[in-house]
């Protein structure tokens, strides 16, 4: 079979099997996901084989050691799936949630209802753990999903599916409600993108290159997380007590992270007295500046590299980071609103109204006043899960949980009556 | 100066102009709107001399006349159009507004704030009251916006949009705020729809072929209108006084709307009671009749002519109806989710669990019990005004109105709280 049918055969399967999901009641979807978590737990050792040969060809063809890392599991990590599955099955459901029911003048009483989206298409990385979290929320959130995960972690993503597919059928529900593309083939990717008949939305998860290139050839949706070039701003009514602390975490609590702060903002007033403190915090923990003028003048040249334009810009997902002090609130703004990426963004202030500028003016899909950008993740929010984080402006804005993979319809409630 | 160049610099200052908007305070919003209304309103000699001039040209170059009357302008429709934007002051301003916040384990408080989309690319056929309408919405939502209108239009828009750039600039706004495309050049088009940096989000108004055609090149999300093919389903447990009602109203108040239904799907059981009854109404208002062999025999083969396949799937806007007899509510609804549009779909019932379960069930924009679709628009649900109705399912489904053209972002209020 050509790689066109096969795409356009799971897409069927699974338009099919959406409708079956957006009908299923939340007792048999908390049902579904206990039955995959156990099947999970009870096919360890065959996930440990499976996930054994994709790392041992992992290696031979060469593969990075961060991304051996990340498509090993072990025993921990396998436990960590099916709790993750069971989680799921504590959330609230959000489907058929009806809310906002009022009586317009014509007499007709017109609410919301939430509603899945259908068919959700996952792209990501070989991190076969995505497979059994992304099936999760899909499947609670009344939808149908077909998975692509990286090719190296194959073997490792059928050995998960055929327990995806074990509890969904004994829970009663289509077993095509979740399908992990069989083929390692490329072009199954650019079919996944472009088929608006059969698929609602795409997800990607992975690298910029990736996720640019997936936008750029989708025909349908597409909810993308970009990068994070987060920012810390600390402004001249700061506690500077807190900003320390604040400033501290955000970049050293942990380096790969999206929601690690990439550049530090200081009011120039307060420059003098806060930037010498924190950076030897970070020089205490390996972290290497880049920093203007001002920034290099009062820390010491040796000490901090020159920052150049492209820095502003980057995410570096490393023990670097960016330094600038700043004359006031109105350049911080500009700053991030210039160079970031609409991710998350703080300000450390005890101003009222500095407060309430910037949260209102910076554009970034979370801003935080006297916070840890750290805390932008769907668990610290409350989500219960994430599917990712958007960067978009459309439908879902920062962290994608459950929410974010329903869409809501209208109600309208009448008693015969009609349009005059 | 070439089309891409052109286009780039109308996307350059509309992505400055939306940060300005984005920051604009109620008040002078409302400023703004009232502003262009006068100034309409004062022009309404020059907008018709443009009009005219539009229209002689669109009639030498042969327009079909229904697209002759959407193009043409008089006094009172540009008193419509000033109206309009007077009423869009009226309604509450979106952006900004804030809640939801709770307390989260660690300490942080979680909320949300609405926020304009940026930058809004607006499509439309030669109507040149869309472009005041438009132009008034993304305004009120904090958007910048370039509209691009049907060529045989371009004279009336450069009139309105003078209007608008006097409004605004009046309230100390920035008169690139609103930006007409000056070109009747289709490049124009591929450029708008393939400009990210600039243009947050497409809204195209027009014919199918158009929408299908820009959600196929687009590099932006589109929040788009395809067809509009509405059902009625009669159930056994109907009223049929109501029904009767529902159904002409449905049917006969209007031809060309989306909102007008399209099929008529009765229940077995009534249909000998009920179809009678509804084809004489409709004969008698000059409607043609499409049925399967059930109404035909109830209603007579002389009168109603037999439907095709083609015939579901079909949005005549035109006093042309199809009817068929189903079996129940099962056969009904899944001829809904087959051959329908998911655009407006109603029940007639009395029956509770049938009501609750279509309104499950059908997977459409707006869902109805005992209410004639034709209610299923932004005036009549309270929107104020609509920029279209999407029939998709991501950000906006059915009418969009102001909220449509907003989102929303996290926001975090802390204490100094750090990640753990």
């Amino acid at each position: 079979m050509d790689i066109q049918t096969y795409m356009h055969e799971l897409g069927r399967a699974a338009r099919a099997a959406s409708r079956e999901m957006a009908r299923a009641d939340t007792l048999t979807k908390n049902t579904a996901l206990h039955a995959i978590a156990d099947a999970i737990d009870a096919a360890t050792d065959a996930l440990l084989e499976a996930n054994a040969e994709d790392v041992a060809a992992a290696l031979a063809d060469g593969l990075a050691p961060a991304m051996i890392d990340r498509l090993t599991l072990n025993e921990k990590t396998i436990a960590t799936m099916s709790e993750g599955l069971r989680q799921i099955a504590t959330l609230p459901d959000p489907v058929g949630e009806m809310g906002g029911f009022a009586y317009r003048p014509s007499g007709i009483q017109l609410g919301k209802m939430r509603v899945p989206l259908g068919v959700i298409g996952i792209i990501y990385e070989a991190r076969p753990n995505v497979t059994a979290d992304a099936a999760g929320l899909c499947l609670k959130a009344g939808n149908a999903v077909i998975l692509r995960g990286g090719s190296e972690a194959i073997r490792s993503n059928r050995a998960i599916a055929d327990c995806v597919s074990a509890g969904l059928e004994q829970a009663g529900l289509p077993a095509t409600a979740v399908q992990v593309v069989e083929t390692t083939d490329r072009a199954a990717v650019g079919q996944l993108i472009t088929m608006p008949e059969y698929v609602d939305v795409i997800v990607p998860r992975g690298g910029k290159g990736l996720i640019a290139r997936i936008s750029a050839e989708a025909r349908v949706p597409v909810i993308k997380h970009l990068d994070g070039n987060c920012h810390t701003y600390v402004d001249v009514d700061a506690d500077l007590v807190k900003a320390l602390s604040i400033c501290d975490n955000a970049k050293t609590q942990r380096y790969g992270t999206c929601n690690t702060m990439e550049t530090l903002l200081v009011n120039a007033v307060v420059a003098a007295e806060f930037l010498p403190q924190i950076c030897a915090i970070y020089l205490d923990k390996g972290v290497e500046l880049r920093g203007d003028d001002t920034v290099r003048a009062l820390v010491g040249a040796d000490r901090v590299a020159a920052a150049t334009e492209d820095d502003w810009f980057t995410e570096y997902a490393a023990p670097i980071l960016a330094l600038k002090v700043v004359d006031g609130l109105d350049s911080a703004i500009a700053h991030i609103n210039h160079y970031g990426s609409h991710h998350t963004d703080v300000i450390v202030t005890e101003n009222y109204t500095s407060a309430r500028r910037f949260l209102r003016e910076v554009d970034s899909s979370s801003v935080m006043v006297n916070a840890s950008s750290r805390f932008a993740d769907g668990f610290e929010y409350g989500l219960g899960a994430e599917i990712g984080i958007s960067t978009d402006k459309i439908h879902a804005r920062g962290p994608v949980g459950l929410l974010g993979l329903t869409s809501e319809k209208w109600i309208v409630l009448g008693d015969g009556q009609i349009r005059v």
